[in-house]
């Protein structure tokens, strides 16, 4: 069955029209940001908009800010013709792609600057990556004016980040954390993944493994370190050659966990090959 | 007669409840951002925004973020009462009054650093003072949610530096100056020059003099350098004890001054006893 076309908008005055129509009509109007090399996952989080939205924007944008100079910026995976196609199959309404030079157009010299949950974890070893989402985060909700934002919980403390920025800076808008996609072995879905050799793929479902086993012992009174010692080894163990953290983190403020004080999270980043895996899933409190 | 009492919102979700009614009438919206302690200069920014909108927001809140430990926060000039009163007379239509416990709850971390226009000038003299006011200002806007907002240009660099801010970030409303409000004798109006002693407020007016006498020698083609030095000494033989700046900029860039590029401005700041004075004046280009 043939899709419908689904409109791309590359100005933001462009956006602003189609956005002043929905409004006028009295639409809810739904955003996925994202950085394009579409799967799974990214049309999960517009099928979740689409549950409480009218019309869904989704934002395809590599933004450089958030790329360190050592970093993938150059060769992210870029496939806007066929996300745009997974979109219109989403029914999604709206493609949102700016230029470099619409975001972050001669003179900018504004950022958003998140403390709090942005400390430590992905910022010990990306430092600029938060103050990066933070600021083109806060320009695609002043761009778009959506009801909602959706992102995905597999990076969880950009989550965290994204709550409090909005939070803190008293945006009118709602974010929706969406839970993790996973290969049929575990794997969380991540545009990155396909820069795995097919050895490192049969080798990185450990990454769930080990976080999924570290949130047990310690749901079980096991202590932290020592649960977390023992995934570093089997990580190791396993083919990954670089762990950058394994931590067990209150949910909310990614803190220090307490026990019996609501819900905790384990988070990992490790190194397999040239390819740096992320992932991340619940303690109940 | 008898003013219209001015209904006071003191909580965000007060605040939204009732911007909410005015646009579900299609009503247009300004906000004219204070610190309290209001004279005419303020009034004059309601009856601008009065101008193009439908209902007219003034907030008052003194911003604790924009001060450093040794400046005047706890002796800045508090006058509540008047003010609503004022604003009453005004035909303002909301007061937005938060406390400092809901503009900054426990937990916040995020801030606008805003760079650009910030640079120099003020930020030399009080380095704190452009976070704190794009900041809080950034709060306001995503609170108010207006359509406009109308800033003096007695702090003409606050105004740019608010502009670069709301364009970067891509911000859906409009930025609007307003012409200083000034004495008869020539000093531009502010809540700080009740702290003059009846010879400092003799005094004041000299910085008005010798900013319009820099702009004047300026555009006549004199040497900003020279105009500059001879201003500065007029300002210490009148009484200015210590002049922290007098300079010619670009009055978009607040960058160097380029004759037959646009308009240029005259800035000045100056103490007077434990008062400190700004001021500034157009160079048309």
């Amino acid at each position: 069955m043939p899709t419908t076309p689904i409109p791309v908008s590359t100005t933001i005055a462009d956006l602003r029209l189609r956005v002043r129509t929905w409004r006028s009509e009295g639409r809810r109007i739904g955003l996925v940001p994202t950085m394009g090399a579409l799967h799974a996952g990214h049309t999960s989080l517009v099928r979740i908009a689409q549950e409480t939205c009218d019309r869904v924007v989704t934002s395809i944008f590599v933004n450089p800010t958030q790329f360190a100079p050592s970093e993938d910026f150059s060769t992210y995976p870029r496939t806007f013709e066929d996300d745009v196609a997974q979109l219109a199959r989403a029914d999604c309404h709206l493609v949102w792609a700016p230029t470099a030079q619409e975001m972050y157009p001669e003179g900018f010299a504004t950022h958003v600057a998140p403390e709090g949950a942005a400390r430590g974890l992905e910022s010990d070893f990306r430092p600029h990556f938060f103050g990066g989402v933070a600021t083109v985060c806060t320009k695609l909700f002043q761009q778009v004016t959506p009801d909602i934002a959706v992102f995905g919980e597999k990076d969880f403390q950009q989550l965290a980040v994204i709550r409090q920025v909005v939070h803190d800076l008293d945006m009118p808008l709602a974010i929706v954390g969406a839970p993790t996609v996973r290969e049929t072995d575990g794997l969380a879905m991540s545009s990155r993944n396909r820069y795995l050799s097919a050895e490192e793929r049969r080798t990185a479902p450990a990454m769930h493994e080990v976080v999924t086993d570290v949130a047990a012992r310690v749901q079980s009174g096991e202590p932290i370190d020592t649960a977390c010692a023992e995934a570093a080894r089997r990580l190791a163990d396993a083919g990954f050659h670089k762990i950058d953290y394994i931590a067990v983190r209150d949910a909310r403020t990614l803190g220090p966990f307490d026990r019996g004080r609501g819900p905790g999270r384990v988070l990992a980043a490790a190194w397999l090959g040239k390819t740096r895996l992320i992932d991340n899933v619940p303690i109940e409190s």
